[in-house]
């Protein structure tokens, strides 16, 4: 299938609203376009439907929690309901808990901080920072990157089995890669983990964009997820699932909201006593409108049918995909290869250009919004560029040798066709034609030359 | 000065604009109101032009960082240029640094997982439970209840001179209370402080909304603050201040964004370099529309004269404080005396009346929204009350003895002068009338029976 048999399939169904759909952004070689966001796996747009359920609901905004006035019980109420969609959306088991946090990172960060004693955690050196990193009291087992969804659980099953003492253990693994897209064996793992006495974590930060998911059926114990990139980038996240380690743990935050009674006591210090629900991980005054805002998307991806979401999702793939196959200096990086089942992340090197270079000039000349580097995933991607990776060189001049970066497309429920196809084009262009401008690096970006 | 005269004062200024101004309410006696917000000190609304720059920017929303696009170049100078205007904001040295958190209590957490090895913690009993709890790897000396700044001071110099060992130490305090509103006497404190070897971070949550703060001229080596305090309720918070013992702690959360550069080491573990930049402490991708709108109130109040916003606030307080003096079955709570410079939060009770009853008559029969309890500062109400405090009783019946909570009103910026003038009327009529109607506790909520 080539790129311009794509360009006339018209069938794939429209996307959903998102803000900043209809905003206009100039070329470096004249005129201007409107904007591609194709940066989606960093942070997507927000719904249009989630602005609009923000912005009715911003003038009544109050304290929540003790505040005696209409607005605050509304806030109140609206703060709670919105954890019940959100544990609606996730398939929640009954006696979950929701807690808000502030992004993936903070969920991972806060589950980190309720490890039991002694817990040993595992995780694939393929998993982005923000999964790879907070177990920073527990003694980490880093797996090496599997090349199939088999051989991740064979890998796992192994190391679980094989950890002395036999105590307690948690697995956190991505749902999909924030590098390649690809799913990983959630269920699996999941079984995998159980069967050996560990509990697992999902990262559904790539995942729960692009792809329903479901607590009770994956049978994890926790997921986490961000909001900026489900399409409600108000500042919150969110971590969910079983209680028990929530309650029985230090709280995460020590503030108000947290603390049910504070006294002095006789020796002139301090006792508190916490709160055992959601609240005692949410000290400080929750985000209001972040929370709602998560549960206005996950609200708007139920009634929008997700499984037709992710039917137009898999063509804007199949899109991009044969697209850069048609262009013969295009690597794309993949863990699990051709066939794998993935979200609309895609990954990828040009032969003899350096990434952050191809990436301006796909914004300066066309009005495309990519990423370009490491994707905080930095032992994955050196693994998939089989280089040390690291800072990009001047980004004028093509590479000699191996890639250090890579360039990243990715999309979701906000794409509409059109973008798709000028990346491809666009794409194809770059490769055949050169850029059509000179860049250079200013403060560590590449930006078109205009000093001429 | 009688509630009478007040009521007819009508020289005071117009407040800013703020969302919600318009909100009608429903009263349980029939009809409704515009509904008076008078919780500013839990959560204040957002000021209108807040709202409107988060709404101009919005559709502009792209990834940070290293985004290659157009809007994700726009969105990476917004949330560094909201960090600036910040640092303008709160008169910041050269050198300090600005990180973005959730929230004060998040900020000081985040202050508190930086503290030098053997730092002790001194704070008054008097604090926030955000000021006064997250201190938990310190030592912490809690210091009791002053009765006058001078004696804050003095109480204070004491008890970091007779320290032993004489090591580095950290005072946390409040610019205002969140209780009685009161201000306390920072840069007395601060010169305490440095005189004695130890640093200060001031609690400037219900200062900055209400007071300019200048950490040069008061010298206190941090700032901590919320936005939605600050009329920018959309999840972030503000640490500001000192770079050293920020630099050399271990990042507050581990994940991208604070990490530099991370490496699979020879022996499979992994190691990392982090950033010494305010990003060290921002893991994860920021909250860009939380940030850019605490800039946007920053830039608000500085451009609509913060020198007149004070008077009008001050002659707010007189008003309520004349409506409150004229009943005499109210008391006032208060640490420092009649005299004390104050910001508009008051808390008081009613002889006969549980402060959940009165604040939810006020909201059913008034439109009123206050708020009822301890205020998230246990001791300090505690103290203030002369009881043991706790949990309200059955609010329907009037309470025998020492009251256990404590009603609290709070304004600012967006508060009109018919709020307070509504307020001052109300507590008399209830004091005098009682309430109009029966009211009973559901789900620890004092709410109007509606059952008959």
């Amino acid at each position: 299938m080539s790129a311009a048999t794509l360009a006339s399939d018209q069938s794939v169904s429209t996307p959903l609203p998102v803000l900043g759909r209809d905003v206009r952004v100039p070329l470096v070689t004249g005129g201007e376009v409107t904007y591609a966001a194709l940066d989606y796996a960093a942070s997507a747009p927000a719904l249009q439907r989630v602005w609009d359920d923000v912005a009715a609901y911003a003038p009544y905004y109050g304290s929540v929690h003790r505040g005696a006035g209409y607005l605050s019980q509304l806030s109140t109420d609206l703060f709670e309901n919105s954890r019940a969609e959100v544990a609606r959306f996730l398939g929640c088991r009954e006696g979950d808990q929701v807690v808000f946090t502030r992004s993936t990172t903070d969920s991972l960060n806060l589950l980190a901080s309720v490890l039991p004693a002694d817990c040993r955690v595992f995780v694939f050196e393929t998993e982005h920072h923000a999964a790879l990193l907070p177990w920073r009291e527990a003694q980490v087992t880093c797996l090496d990157a599997p090349r199939s969804p088999r051989e991740a659980v064979q890998t796992l099953e192994r190391a679980l089995a094989d950890r002395e003492p036999y105590g307690p253990a948690l697995v956190c693994v991505t749902g999909a890669s924030n590098v390649t897209g690809e799913l990983w064996p959630v269920k699996e793992l999941a079984a995998a983990a159980h069967a050996h006495g560990a509990r697992i974590v999902l990262d559904a930060a790539q995942l729960a964009p692009h792809h329903p998911v479901d607590i009770t059926a994956s049978d994890v114990d926790w997921v986490a997820f961000s909001g900026h990139k489900l399409y409600a980038p108000f500042g919150a996240g969110v971590l969910a699932g079983r209680a028990d380690w929530l309650q029985e743990a230090e709280p995460y935050l020590a503030g108000g909201g947290a603390s049910r009674k504070v006294l002095r006591r006789a020796d002139g210090g301090v006792e508190v006593e916490w709160h055992a629900t959601a609240a005692r991980h949410e000290a400080g005054s929750p985000n209001v409108i972040g929370a709602y805002a998560i549960a206005a998307a996950c609200k708007a991806l139920r009634e929008a049918d997700f499984g037709r979401l992710v039917e137009r999702e898999r063509e804007l793939i199949a899109r991009v995909r044969a697209g850069l196959a048609d262009v013969p200096q295009v690597r794309v990086l993949s863990l699990f290869g051709e066939d794998a089942p993935r979200v609309g992340v895609i990954s990828f090197v040009v032969d003899g250009w350096n990434s952050s270079h191809f990436a301006a000039a796909l914004s300066a000349e066309y009005g495309i919004g990519v990423r370009d580097g490491l994707f905080c995933a930095h032992p994955l991607v050196r693994t998939l560029l089989g280089a040390d990776g690291g800072e990009a060189g001047e980004c004028g001049a093509p590479e000699e040798g191996q890639s250090l970066n890579a360039i990243r497309v990715s999309f979701g429920a906000g794409t509409p066709d059109e973008h798709v196809e000028r990346f491809v084009r666009a794409v194809g262009e770059l490769v055949t034609d050169g850029a059509k401008w000179r860049y250079r690096t200013v403060d560590g970006r590449c930006v078109p030359d205009t000093s001429a």
